[in-house]
């Protein structure tokens, strides 16, 4: 039986078993990076299209070795080479796509909802890399299934989400995604970057940064965008942001002791947290990178069409 | 028995067995992009460099969807990454990139003549993929392969190709591609955009559009170049421009009943023809960039050697 | 038995014995790119990721067919598309790398010692494909390959290296290389491109070039940077460095009668040597392209663990 959805578009379309799924396909495909020929034949034959219309280097790269490692062709447009350029809509850029017969399109776009639209017009799947402030579900994915691999138990969940939640897709799926899956979900940053609206999506809004991480399981700190400090900016400056939100040791005092401590990446030191914080034993942070290749070929396969109940994964 | 010509530079070189033999072959790879699993070993342990010095995104993914389709290893070297930057001629690029024994160069340049004159100096085959405003053979071949999926018979076949037909390279191969094949072809569009000669290479000239699509089998427009309106321009404006010589519903009326609509892409939507037009039952624009991959597909076939009798295309 | 070192940095770390080996498994793959079929599946499911943060065309270009041809998963990353942009570490790049699991971390940096500093922190083995004006070991190594395939011992061989020594991490690796094969090597250049300190290199320095070519079985030209010339720089002009420093037909009267002309390429035709030179019957320069690729086939097969005894080449 194929999974229940054409499309992986938000967090917001999935149910709890949903995302259960994926997780535990994706634990399936998680060694396969481990051995030592990382390849299987899995998707062999299908043509997967990189469609990132904003600068990325993880997500891509993440993207792309699940791809191969999949066996699957992938094809890279970008920004810079796309016929945007001149002048043609994103809808008629997708419907050309489309007629090249490829089997999934992965894409990122600064429009929220620009996956769901083309969704509406084309037969392949699409798998959102992150659309505007709205959502980037395989992030969330990978950030729940790394913290199940730690061995906690989502429906005893504490975490908190530190930073501009107001403006990050991140914050906004892994809200999405973890009270669904049955974790209580605090945020906390600056008051300019907290929107409305975040206790209707599941979570407590906290202002002072050692109320969030008052007994949590999960600090999980978001990247801040540098150029939103200083002038008419949303922030006075890094270093005061550092002082009020940054994780350092002192601070995780107040998490519980075997906490975890997650980043999205790319870090900005000793501004979101210390070095010391960072690289330090409650880190999972290079987990999550790991984890992002296998919950990309989990939904790699699942959109191709491949059954939850039967991942083949002999190389 | 190997195709006749080492390279494919122009629809000029060839021969009507030439493009009836291409088009055969072309329509025995069709199939393989419809297929579950899209991918065959024909072109296996095979190089292709795609040498793309001018930007494109359609052609270029069509090339690469070919090329991965036909597993060939393909190589993607594009202006801003190219040693052209440094002062190197493009004879040294070609003659580096040939010492390291590709099969195919597919290459696209600003300049006409450019994949003429590497052919004479490299063994690899090479593969116009556009070369100024002279010739963009694959183009023509693709749409001469869609025509005939039509079920349309060349021979009795009157073709209105409309718009700037001076600076295309569009137009110049499907002139000679179509005429060649024993169609009647009509070139319309703003007299500055019709240059002197256009009798000689076997079109009838039009000045009005609706003199143009009188019976016709198919319109082609093409491509114009927003640039070039305004001005010292050579169009006043583009709201004129589609006055004049823009496709309608009400136009298309002059057209044979079962007449189809054509355009390289990508539109400029509501200047060469109307969304409904675009999207209409007559379009057939979608199904030229389908065409595309097969068509990319066979000369590549072709050129790494393949025998048009003998195409083998199992997985 | 694995090879001596997990990473390639640069000729220094190399004993004579290591050179030798990699010459000798490059021969074996050296017949690979004349085959019909050039793909061995040698590296499949391997991941090697090119990070190439300075612009490189034939560098990147050699290394991609080189691991296509060994069938290796090549991801590239290119530093407009970097996360540097958004301020990341060289190592925060490195270790998110290192989390996806690659094999091989291929890389070009501009700052001297990049790749040394990485592979003290991540696992995969790095080969250094250019760091700043230090070490481009591949391009050594492939000279040294040119000149042995022409039949030359190492024992008695004279080479002079023309050019900007002071600036070039060509001239630096193969003076290391070809030394500790135990060549005698001459550097000539203009008196600001020649850095104190060559003589403890292992080099015969020389100011006129008719004196460095005397008697010389080979003549290594580097290229000079065009914008080295003119006002406050390092030389007058282009024609005053071709005047003196220049190799014509009569110069190479100066070297052995089967004497051979290098360069590391891209050439400047009319500044480091006439075309009639470039593409004379001594030049091998483009025979350095093709064991370009030979010799970056060996060094990926190495460092992914290939024993150099028993070279396994079969399709």
């Amino acid at each position: 039986m194929a999974f229940a959805h054409k499309s992986l578009l938000g967090i917001a379309q999935l149910s709890t078993e949903d995302i259960l799924t994926i997780l535990s396909v994706a634990e399936t495909f998680y060694e396969i990076s481990e051995r030592r020929i990382k390849k299987v034949p899995t998707l062999r034959g299908k043509t997967v299209v990189n469609l990132f219309m904003e600068p990325s280097t993880r997500t891509r790269a993440s993207f792309e070795i699940a791809e191969k490692r999949l066996s699957a062709d992938g094809i890279n447009l970008s920004p810079s080479s796309s016929s945007t350029k001149k002048g043609e809509t994103l809808l008629d850029t997708a419907r050309n796509l489309q007629a090249m017969h490829p089997d999934i399109l992965v894409m990122r776009h600064r429009a929220a909802g620009a996956p769901h639209f083309l969704d509406r017009h084309i037969q392949a799947a699409i798998i959102n890399a992150g659309d505007g402030a709205h959502e980037h579900p395989t992030q969330a994915l990978l950030d729940a299934f790394t913290i199940r691999r730690q061995g906690m138990p989502f429906g005893r969940l504490n975490v908190a989400i530190i930073g501009d939640i107001a403006h990050s897709r991140v914050a906004r799926s892994n809200i999405l995604c973890l009270t669904r899956l049955g974790a209580n979900v605090r945020v906390c940053g600056p008051r300019t970057m907290l929107q409305p609206g975040l206790e209707a999506l599941g979570a407590t809004v906290c202002h002072r940064l050692d109320d969030a991480l008052d007994g949590v399981d999960v600090a999980m700190a978001l990247r801040v965008q540098l150029e939103r400090f200083g002038g008419e900016a949303l922030l006075p400056n890094a270093r005061e942001y550092a002082r009020q939100f940054g994780l350092n040791r002192k601070r995780l005092e107040h998490m519980k002791p075997d906490g975890l401590v997650m980043h999205p990446g790319p870090i900005n030191r000793g501004v979101e947290m210390d070095p010391e914080v960072a690289d330090g034993e409650r880190s999972v942070i290079l987990e999550q990178v790991t984890s992002g290749v296998a919950v990309r070929m989990a939904l790699l396969y699942l959109m191709a069409g491949g059954s939850p109940d039967s991942v083949v994964k002999e190389s």
